[in-house]
């Protein structure tokens, strides 16, 4: 007999492995592309080798996302310009009749989907020697090449029972708005504590630095451990100087530990696959959200022009510059979340204890033992009119109650940001659309926001919930 | 030329300097007293030393507030309940025709009034050997004869100008109410330091631990410091085991502090002699409290039967533990005190931001690297009844938003002192008296209180005031 953990496994694993059928139908189209890139490269004078890298190629691809990526790789004589232009004009031909995204993060290169719903990627790198890397994609093929002999049909299994319960939880993905864990990672992960389940154990008890050096590139983990400052450390096996987990955010490794250590006291499919969140009525809302007691604060602005990575950095560097505006204002920060459609639709959300302040502020003065830092105190605030009552010995120290600048977080913010905020911290992009466009709204005022966009909806129906989706299951 | 500070002591000094008459008259009053306390012991077959002791004895007492000490020195045989009985009986002998006032603290004794408004205490106390104290003022003859001998006339009214100087600011007295500075440890200062503005020039830069052994019964300072634990410490000279510091307390200290850096820098009379406050009008005082933007919470309480130092003792005992009950709730204690006429009206001050907190309050769980714990918080928490939202991981935390159990200041005080009190840590005596005659008021709602006595209202305008009445001179 099976146990419970094992039960779940076992469904998840039908549902996350492609069928002989599928298999075949993803890797003769992977096969068709690659052709198709080289015809086309032949046809422009690019000597590339065309090869398909990513989960297709490891057999690590989950059955309702395959994504195949087609790499070209090119001598390093080539000019880097040739990504965005000759590369991109010979991925675009090999996928015509596709959907196609150009994608111009700081590596040019082309997205379709085809018209089953299979997503394809197409982006060229240099041909170069282990370690001799010059563009962020040229490890890529080396990655393929280790991962590809060690992963036999059963770790390939336990892959995509990871990569499954990760996106179920909401970790999967090193791109900057997820902060999360690579489909690399996943792999890397499984080789070194041998299944799904050994990673979750492992997971459960990991800690902030833990580092993971599964070709003992390093005599002692400490050298690695030093090396790298990020929360989780992965070092890659084909580049020794190179963090696999570096995307990882603190947040989201907390998050996969406590998601761990929950799945292995309850097993749930829900892990894996988390029940869709129905978007609340607004009636409903506007109840729930006068019953908090709390206020939410909604910052919101239109078009903010960068591709997603920039975008999310921009987001969330401003996010933690409006939270410190806010704390340094004394008001209490009791939640914050940013959310984004990544085209015209971004808001931060404040959630405060309260809207408004009292006038009055208790100002700690320096210890009486700081003898000089005391007249400065006593001639700055004896007298001085944003007092309210004169500076006093309180214990070992000067006190003075003050006058507040701002009582109330909605002025605050209007003042702030009117020009864009950029002197408060705001990221240039996200500065230039809050000048143009910031709207400062507090609960319902929000409706129009929240009847305008169903993924909105969802999204705040989720954070008024609060508890991770997983939960559920505890 | 003298300076401003020679000016202003020379001005104090014949304010406080009783003329040759006054002088002439308080001690052959002092001598009468002796005398018929010396006849009243032998009438009623004690065997008493009888001496004046104090300022009086000392010649460092204040012309506007003599005060005449007269000690009966018993023999040990005596059984410590004839202090309360047949000493009592003599002393009251001794004064008749005087307003007559039983003291009874740990150490009966008898306080009277002449018509001529000069304060008598006549005080029972053993005739021990030097070190074989048995109750609290067998010590005080020894005082006597140590400094009498060390205080020429200069040295006096160096005395004479620090006693004023700590009364003008609020730092004079042992008794528990002010927590300050005895007469014998002004004059043991003067002693030490050689005048009344070497000591203020030494307090300018005293620290908390402070210790003066002016005998040098300790071999090393730190040998002294290590005895004491109290803020400021000064060695006995006629006991090294007892810091005459002892009462002060480190509120007091830094006060002292700060008004003597304060008078250095600008003297001024106004230190001895601080300016009357005239109470606010009605008016006034409620325009003040609403401009504030503050809450002003006061818990009267009405007859709480004990001496003063028993009440005030349990006073400020009860008030810690009111300023921790409050902040416990999370409400932000701006600044609080207390009044009590010593009869039948006592009342806590409480300044606090905010009579009302809002409903939710966020909760913080154990850091995820400890695991057990985060087990226990989410059994606790998930799916309980008092969360607003599901438990989350934030950063390295649990987290949880709960309901608050008291939104409202008034109703948390009403409800945790209907029984006294006791069990949140109000003293015993004031327990009873806070059980059988609570009021919790707010604001302009203590104006009863305020109309119905004029040193209340005296007291509630300095409140509101805040500074240091001194600081005027700043």
């Amino acid at each position: 007999m099976s146990s419970p953990l094992e039960e779940v496994c076992a469904e998840v694993l039908k549902r996350v492995t492609p069928t002989a059928t599928e298999k075949k139908k993803v890797l003769s189209l992977a096969k068709r592309l690659v052709e198709k890139v080289q015809e086309g490269a032949e046809e422009k004078g690019v000597e590339a080798e065309v090869r398909v890298e990513g989960s297709v190629a490891k057999n690590t691809w989950l059955r309702d996302c395959p994504e195949i990526d087609v790499f070209m790789r090119v001598p390093t004589s080539m000019p880097r310009e040739a990504f965005g232009t000759v590369c991109l004009e010979i991925a675009k031909k090999a996928t015509e009749g596709y959907r196609q995204i150009e994608r111009f993060a700081e590596h040019p290169y082309l997205e379709a989907v085809t018209g089953d719903n299979v997503w394809v990627n197409v982006v060229p790198c240099y041909r170069v020697k282990r370690g001799g890397w010059i563009s962020a994609t040229d490890r890529t093929p080396f990655h393929t090449d280790y991962v590809k002999p060690l992963l036999d049909e059963q770790k390939s299994r336990e892959v995509r029972l990871l990569k499954r319960f990760m996106k179920g939880v909401g970790v999967y993905g090193a791109e900057i708005k997820v902060g999360g864990f690579s489909g690399y990672l996943c792999e890397l992960l499984v080789l070194n504590y041998g299944s799904f389940v050994e990673v979750l154990r492992s997971a459960a008890d990991w800690k902030e630095g833990t580092t993971i050096d599964y070709e003992r590139h390093y005599e002692r983990k400490d050298d690695a451990k030093k090396l790298f400052q990020e929360p989780l450390v992965m070092v890659d096996p084909v580049d020794k100087k190179r963090n696999v987990a570096a995307a990882v955010r603190k947040e989201k490794l907390y998050e996969f530990i406590a998601a761990s250590r929950a799945f292995l006291e309850t097993p749930d499919q829900k892990f894996f696959y988390p029940p869709q969140t129905e978007a609340l009525k607004q009636t409903e809302l506007i109840n729930k959200i006068n019953s908090r007691g709390s206020v939410i604060v909604f910052i919101s602005f239109e078009a903010c022009p960068a591709v997603p990575d920039v975008l999310w950095g921009q987001l969330y560097r401003s996010q933690r510059a409006l939270r410190k505006l806010i704390q340094r204002h004394d008001f209490t920060v009791l939640r914050d979340a940013v959310w984004s459609n990544e085209k015209n639709f971004n808001t931060f959300i404040f959630e405060v204890e309260n809207r408004f302040l009292t006038n009055m502020k208790r100002h700690l003065g320096p210890p009486l033992r700081k003898r000089e830092d005391c007249e400065k105190f006593l001639q700055k605030h004896a007298g001085a009119e944003s007092k309210v009552s004169e500076p006093r010995v309180e214990g070992e120290r000067w006190i003075v109650d003050k006058q507040r600048r701002y009582t109330d977080v909605v002025e605050l913010l209007k003042e702030k940001l009117r020009d864009g905020g950029a002197n408060v911290g705001l990221a240039e992009y996200v500065s230039k659309a809050v000048s143009e466009s910031l709207k400062v709204m507090v609960n319902d005022e929000a409706l129009n926001l929240y009847s305008g966009s169903p993924e909105f909806a969802k999204f705040l129906t989720e954070y008024l919930e609060g508890k991770p989706r997983w939960l559920v299951c505890v």
